[in-house]
């Protein structure tokens, strides 16, 4: 595969099918397959798609055929969800109709032991005769929300992102999928590798190196087989697109967890540790922080240098904002003499003129969203900003409320002066090239918060988690030297 | 004060007013004392309030009067909202009329500089001279929801809670409010202490240790003046209830952010984490661990031993639950033979029968909540149990939909199912004395992990939290042990 042609990749045709011939749905809801043909269904895929059942003449609205044989065309894509025993005849089917990608969701090979792996190497080689290039078996496949794609069985409930994730447990593909859009966060593509017997994800990393949806790259990794290939891949793209890896097979109890799930072969953490700082690729220590930092990465641009300043309008956020990123090795710098005189208008005479700036509160509703940081973006002694927030309105609506405004008047009254204060404050940070994310304590599902954060401010719910990803901002550069100094 | 006579503390009448006077609201929702009057009595205060006005005679709804001299009765507690430089003369009036307790809100004396520390001085010495007792200034002061008690600018929307706070920031009482019943969670009492002029962290500690309400304590700290007083209380406390601290002035941005925000005076992170241990409290990273250590110390038994099971019907979560186990310091034991053959026969054909114990699905809806968590609560080898939850209805209401079940009807129908699923799970863990926690991804506003969190099982966005809370009960245990060691 050449590197810079990502449709001659096998996974551009499985994460971009035009058609596709679906194994193991009926109508019948107790079962994967069905449940998985559902979701597709429900994403709106835009192309044919054929079911393939035995007796029924219709799945779940589609029309359905007895045999590949009967179809009308060759599919690009085939999906299969089929009791293990009966998996290779159907994928033989298949390669003798001509099609040559699949999915293969089928678990019971390698990972069950036993028979298992004597029936993946007849998989593989039942593949190899007709040059099909699968994902799987044991596997959830692939997701693509740009091209309308979800053969998983959870609905994508997301918009589709930036994210690009290759992971070794199928559940982190579709168990975040509701995750992610609680942060107003989606995938470009998220592969699910399974037991790796055809594609692996070093393919799928590869892949989405190349995708322009995929700004970032999240990796959930029990252990690699291809360890060489890995690196060298790892190190191509991490000099232009970031990548941030969960490892869990670096201790005892981890690597025998992911024995058991995937048959993996993990290796001790420091390995992993080394493989990661030398391939460019950032390591998160939870879930959490895997899709903190690809949020950061994947949104920000990278800081000049390692100074931070705080905006609060209360003190124990901001002073606790303050310890985290001195503790994440950041520097808080104090506000140079011109930045003090520029912020003095603004702050009420409980406040304080420091780093963090803390106004305790706003003279005028807007100074918080507009002025403030405005002065701080320009501040040459800081280069990136962090803020605590609350919605502009959690006091206003109380005023309206008083003075006998209907209770529908006032949610859409303070939606709009939400949305308001939120678009002057996303004016202000486009002007500047400088990273800057909230942190807040209320839900993200607030119109404030969601209006920046679909915007591009990447707000976490606590001010250590900001600090960690603007630390991986930093990392990230640093590594990005590293790599370019060869 | 009595260690064992609680409503001898100042703060009992605080915390427990049986009538209030209120300085500084109007009508007019610009003012913060109108906001936090309208908190007060939006939570339904049951009991006198009295705001003095100099024009208008009704506030808020309340009869106002002009000063404390025409009041009908002694309030017990005097809440005071006002500009700084009248502050003393009306708690100089409270302090004539027989008042004795007050919450000092108002801000601009010792933490402001210039003649800030004076005019601290000149208060504490008037509130002497009456006997009076007072939080603040500078404080949000006080919430009790067990007496329906909110004077503070936030409304009080969670339930009433097991957490006790006392804080040196005002923003982690108010602001924590809807932050905790993201949880089902929500404090017993809540401390601000601002400038601790006269009374202190001290000595909320020491109420809180004594509040039958409180089952866990959080504390908040910038910088404590009383060392040896603390440690002194913190340790007669810890061996019967948990205090978790988050202290932010270790490092020196924040201990410069917490010097301009309340004036409080940090020393090195070394000593305040020597002062931690001896006492017997659990340190915080974190704001975020704060409140997750407090709810599985307020909630959960003390395990026998460090020994997890986890079960899972997911591989990666599972695996990833494992390694967070191991990297803090537990172990997860190999299942004995007894248990591998009791659960044998709810385990599919795909699933594993380790630890983690991974179903992968269930043959028997209900299986995962009754038949596997009890066998694996049975098992002598394991002191704790981590299970990795989706809602039990995630794939049914789709069965129910294809069926064609009207949408209302499907709601109602996967509500009582979660629900039934939910209070079977409880049900077991209720005959064991074992702590179980839960993870998962999705929202913790759906009903059946609400209807789980709010009876008494802890359920963590991610398992690295719920693994670091059981180490919090192992250090607990831990600290409990030495201190009855002497």
């Amino acid at each position: 595969m050449e590197f810079d042609h990502m449709r001659k990749s096998a996974l551009y045709r499985i994460a971009n099918p035009k058609s596709i011939v679906f194994f193991g749905a009926s109508n019948n809801f107790n079962r994967m397959g069905t449940i998985i043909l559902d979701s597709l269904k429900a994403l709106g895929f835009n192309g044919p798609v054929y079911p393939i059942h035995p007796k029924e003449t219709r799945v779940l609205g589609y029309d359905a055929y007895p045999s590949v044989e009967e179809l009308p065309e060759t599919p690009e894509l085939a999906i299969i969800v089929l009791p293990t025993n009966i998996v290779i005849q159907n994928l033989e089917a298949c390669g003798r109709q001509g099609t040559r990608h699949a999915v293969i969701v089928s678990g019971g090979f390698k990972e069950v032991g036993g028979k298992g792996p004597e029936m993946e190497a007849r998989l593989k080689e039942t593949a190899d005769r007709y040059g099909i290039r699968f994902l799987g078996p044991n596997c959830l496949g692939v997701a693509n929300p740009h091209h309308r794609l979800n053969p998983t069985p959870f609905y994508y409930d997301a918009q589709p992102g930036f994210i690009g994730l290759a992971s070794q447990s199928g559940s982190f593909v579709t168990q975040m999928f509701d995750y992610l859009a609680g942060f107003g966060l989606g995938f470009s593509t998220a592969f699910s590798v399974g037991n790796e017997a055809n594609i692996d994800i070093v393919e799928c990393l590869e892949y989405l190196g190349e995708c322009p949806h995929t700004r970032v790259i999240a990796l959930y990794i029990e252990g690699i087989q291809r360890g060489a290939a890995f690196m060298e891949t790892a190190r191509k793209i991490a000099q232009r697109k970031p990548i941030v890896a969960l490892y869990i097979g670096g201790s005892e109890a981890g690597r025998r967890a992911g024995f058991s799930h995937t048959g993996s072969m993990a290796g001790p953490d420091e390995l992993y540790e080394g493989m990661f700082k030398q391939s460019g690729i950032i390591r998160a220590a939870s879930l959490t922080e895997l899709f903190d930092f690809c949020w950061a990465l994947g949104t920000l641009p990278i800081p000049a240098g390692n100074r931070v300043l705080v905006q609060t309008h209360s003190g124990g956020p901001g002073a606790t904002a303050a310890d985290a990123c001195d503790r994440d090795g950041m520097v808080l710098p104090e506000l140079s003499s011109r930045t003090v005189e520029a912020l003095r208008p603004f702050m009420p005479h409980t406040g304080t003129l420091g780093n963090p700036v803390d106004l305790t509160f706003s003279k005028s509703p807007m100074d918080y969203f507009a002025q403030v940081p405005s002065v701080l973006l320009e501040e040459e002694e800081g280069d990136m900003l962090m803020i605590y927030f609350l919605a502009p309105t959690v006091f206003i609506e109380r005023g309206f409320k008083q003075i006998g405004l209907a209770s529908e008047k006032i949610t859409v009254e303070s939606e709009k002066m939400a949305i308001d204060a939120a678009d002057t404050f996303l004016q202000v940070v486009a002007k500047h090239e400088k990273p800057v994310v909230g942190f807040t304590y209320r839900s993200l599902g607030e119109s404030f918060t969601r209006h920046l954060t679909t915007n591009g401010i990447p707000i976490f719910p606590d001010p250590k988690r900001a600090s960690r990803a603007l630390r991986a901002l930093l990392d990230y550069k640093a590594m990005q030297q590293h790599l370019a100094e060869g």
